[in-house]
């Protein structure tokens, strides 16, 4: 490609709304152009490098043998009626009328019409398995679209969902598709972590997300470094850091803590450690009478160390919490505690509160907690003692230095940006829809699924937040907008510049690499600025005074400073090798 | 590929509401599955074909200096509104909220984005001409969608905009595209003519449509034999059939004609040739006053041979009608001819009626036409005697034998589906949303536009319409799902059969030729039924009886009775041949 036969427009100023470095840079770099909030049109420069990552994928679904159809946009309500997903789905479901005023959505996520299509085509076990994908556009109403392509509402999703005969066989297509997502995320030159996921709303009970390392990652990942274990904090298991509950050494005091909330404060102001605090945190579930007509929410409460994060995930299973939960108002804390938020604590509390301790806490002693009257809290408390045994469970977040679940070191944190999910949905959808074939005695049975989502247009926006610098994006070399940029230094003025640089460019195309020659012939400063903050990973400079002793010059993007004087004649060869295909 | 690896799903009959056979055939062949009314999933079958289709446009496109991006497929009603069409479009244009309560629609096409992209990026004569393209799913709300993928609501197309400084420009990036498309018709295997066009509601002045020839098509198209003139027929000049008005050589007479209100009925009874009966077209156009409350609407008569056609085009030329028009009412009629509608004719008409007489009519004489009175005609009627000479135009569809308005010979009618369109957009949408450039002088000015649409899915119809048997489709070469299917008999029986199949197999992949082997193992009769059903070009059997003297046996789809023996050696070679690429 020829710059000038291209479209390159790049911007000094991101706009004041870009929120993230990603969305930052490709906005500058020309790559993604706003239209609404969510909704961006790709660009020349920007479509290159989602359709190379569209490519990647695509080869390596059909190589896992997965078939690529294509399902429409567009989907009629009555198959999300039938998922129960119509009433379920919640405002991100763009739903609409058409002119006969009948009920359609834009697809999120296609389980409804692929469940569809097998139970119409697959009849038989002789059928069995298959994996069908498409890579479509997706629309999902996201009440504060941002992070540019990566939280966007309108973006672009590779998802597969494979029909087996049994859950053996859903398990085998389950760990092609893992896979095969290994190969794609290695094969884009992204550095990634597979961890384990919380099964969530869809359903199923085997699930892992594909997180790209990023410090800017909305997605905490705790992994350990001395074996493969990995998951997203929210579904790893935290065990007590405490070697079991010490004898009781003090007796319970109430002490007076004015206008001290906080437990750091209470703490400091009583001059105990911070790991002798207990944290209070009251969670209400919702709850109706058989008429349907509301009741007081069912209080919980929930104990954790004071330098420990409360896992929403885990107290999801507490048994009062399973059907939702939120947070207790105000006036709900003040009639089950007596006391304002801020001195609330387990001591005393009636048998309408239930009252659920973290396994560190469980292990304490001696800890202090709120005394549910404003200004005071306990210390010295000791349960089975000043309070009944608590109803323990693990609560909270992992913490760097916990203890790896498989027993083979310690934990450590990192951040991630989710960009793929397997999923195991057993017969979620296919028991929704009847989606069922005859096995080998002419039995109807249920089929198996999994469903397998990519985030195409997001991988790009995850790919620059691992890889930049304050001069822009550095690409990987499989999804670059090009692999390659020629820069020659005054191209229309030197005839032996515009030769050599029209020399190589030719040799490199002969070459199979995606090169782009600027001929733009523009002053070097802003020439360089450009292609730094678009991210080609591979530059040659071409200038007269090089030629003088027959060389070029040769930077990766990656390493701009340690540029290498190559010999003319050895240009293309020695440019081909630094390619990582 | 193999067909146990792939998803191949044939039917014997086609659902009821198939109404055209590519729509049948597409989903017997298992290429698309309805969803819902014009919205259809493309099975793994039919996205080869499409793919294929979508390659060979991007191919010319880009070669043609068109520039690829990607605009979204919901855009908000701003832009819509500001170009006007928010309002005009009608129904087709499916709107929505979401969930903020914002306007947006889902696109049916991109000149308001593409025109806010330009307004935004192009700020010199430096950067003009450019010309974007992209390959997106569009949403029509049709009220009756019908002939399958061919007036489906949800489609691909794909659609340019050309970006000039000035007409001279334009039509330079008009040819292009008009060469371009040339190119992607004749590469997918097509017949096809470019006709001129209407330029219709777009606006605009120049337009041409590329349309695939099919005894099933919706458009008629005029073309010379003798030269290169090709139209549609909206647009074809009709000149006069005859040579000049003979002198009158009748008298006016009032003759009975009950019950007669056709005009080959009343020819009949009165024995007279049916060239001498002139048919009455009443039309109306709305009128309102200054207030914007109704008026009587404006009655025009249009008369035309009886043998002939109303032109809606044309009629819409006539000045009473420029601003739209409908057939007048009963009552109209009654109104101002006194007379129910199959005895109307022009004479002794009042001025509230303006009369507008067809080329051919203007030369008629001693006519024939009704009396404006019920069960009577005149006959021997002459313009400037019996009635004012008539404003004369060209008000007819042209047909077979016309005159080309180019003076090479005889018109000829065919035929055809409308695949593409390229058009000459002037400033209808740059104006609107005030997209300028600064000239040389640096004084802004609007650009010129063009647009270039493909209907790329509807291709994939009219491919079949154009190109099928009994039997099922018969794909050209560039566009088929295969190019090549191998059916082995005795596939898993017999070892020699086997084996040849699967060296054929891979020779012909290593070759780069897209073969299916057919590895399911079914009996011969099914299989080849499959295959003719769905189309492949070219079909190689293996059995053991040609094996047994070192033979396979080719055939082309489009001649399975034209079998070939070929020698196994010689096969890759002889295949090869035979594929036109």
């Amino acid at each position: 490609m020829r710059a000038r036969s291209f479209f390159i427009s790049t911007l000094k100023e991101a706009p004041a709304d870009a929120d993230v470095v990603s969305q930052q840079y490709m906005i500058r770099a020309g790559m993604i152009k706003k239209l609404a909030a969510g909704v961006y049109t790709y660009m020349p420069m920007g479509l290159r490098t989602i359709r190379k990552i569209e490519g990647i994928i695509r080869d390596e679904m059909n190589r896992a043998g997965a078939i690529e159809l294509l399902m429409p946009i567009v989907q009629p309500a009555e198959l999300w009626q039938e998922s129960g997903r119509w009433e379920k789905y919640g405002d991100e479901l763009l739903r609409f009328k058409d002119r006969h005023d009948r009920d359609f959505v834009i697809q999120p996520t296609s389980e409804e019409v692929i469940t569809d299509v097998a139970r119409q085509e697959i009849k038989s076990w002789r059928q069995l398995p298959v994996n069908f994908y498409h890579i479509q556009t997706k629309f999902r109403d996201e009440r504060r679209p941002r992070f540019g392509v990566m939280r966007g509402r309108e973006f672009t999703m590779k998802d597969a969902y494979s029909f087996d005969r049994d859950e053996a066989g859903a398990a085998k297509s389950y760990d092609t598709m893992y896979d095969a997502y290994c190969k794609i995320f290695n094969r884009l030159g992204l550095m990634f972590r597979a961890v384990r996921a919380d099964t969530g709303a869809i359903g199923g009970s085997r699930s892992h997300e594909f997180q790209v390392i990023a410090n800017t990652g909305e997605d905490v990942i705790a992994y350990c470094p001395e074996s493969d274990y990995a998951a997203n904090i929210e579904l790893a298991e935290a065990s007590s850091l405490l070697a079991g509950r010490e004898a009781a050494t003090e007796t319970m005091e109430k002490r007076a803590t004015p206008g001290k909330e906080k437990c750091e404060d209470v703490a400091e102001y009583l001059g105990i450690p911070f790991t002798k605090s207990v944290k209070s945190v009251v969670l209400a579930a919702d709850r109706t009478n058989e008429k349907g007509e509301p009741l007081p929410a069912k209080i919980v409460l929930v104990l954790l160390r004071a330098d420990h994060e409360l896992n929403d995930v885990k107290a999801g299973h507490i048994p009062e919490l399973k059907e939702g939960f939120r947070f207790a108002t105000d006036k709900e804390i003040e009639a089950a505690f007596g006391s304002k938020p801020g001195y609330l604590g387990p001591v005393g509390l009636g048998e309408d509160v239930a009252v659920y301790a973290d396994l560190t806490v469980a292990d304490m002693s001696d800890f202090c907690c709120g005394a549910n009257e404003e200004g005071f809290h306990y210390t010295g408390v000791n349960f089975g003692r000043d309070l009944p045994e608590p109803k323990a469970m693990d609560l909270r977040n992992v913490v760097e230095g916990d203890k790896s679940p498989d027993g083979a070191g310690e934990l450590k944190l990192q951040r991630g940006i989710e960009v793929g999910h397997v999923f195991f949905l057993g017969t979620r959808y296919s028991e929704a829809l009847n989606a069922t074939y005859l096995d080998e005695n002419g039995q109807p049975k249920v089929m198996q699924m999994g469903c397998y989502g990519i985030g195409v247009t997001r991988i790009a926006g995850a790919a620059i937040e691992q890889n930049h610098d304050d001069k822009g994006i550095i690409w990987p070399d499989a999804i670059a907008p090009f692999e390659v940029v020629i820069c020659p230094m005054n191209y229309s003025k030197s005839e032996d510049v515009r030769n050599a640089a029209e020399k190589l460019y030719r040799e490199l195309q002969a070459a199979g690499v995606d090169v782009i020659l600027d001929d733009r012939d523009m002053r070097p400063g802003v020439m360089f600025a450009d292609w730094e903050l678009i991210g080609v990973p591979h530059r040659v400079v071409i200038g007269d005074r090089g030629l003088k002793t027959g060389e070029v010059e040769y930077a990766a993007r990656r390493h701009l400073d340690e540029k290498v004087m190559v010999k003319v004649d050895e240009a293309l060869d020695f440019i081909v090798r630094q390619l990582k295909r």
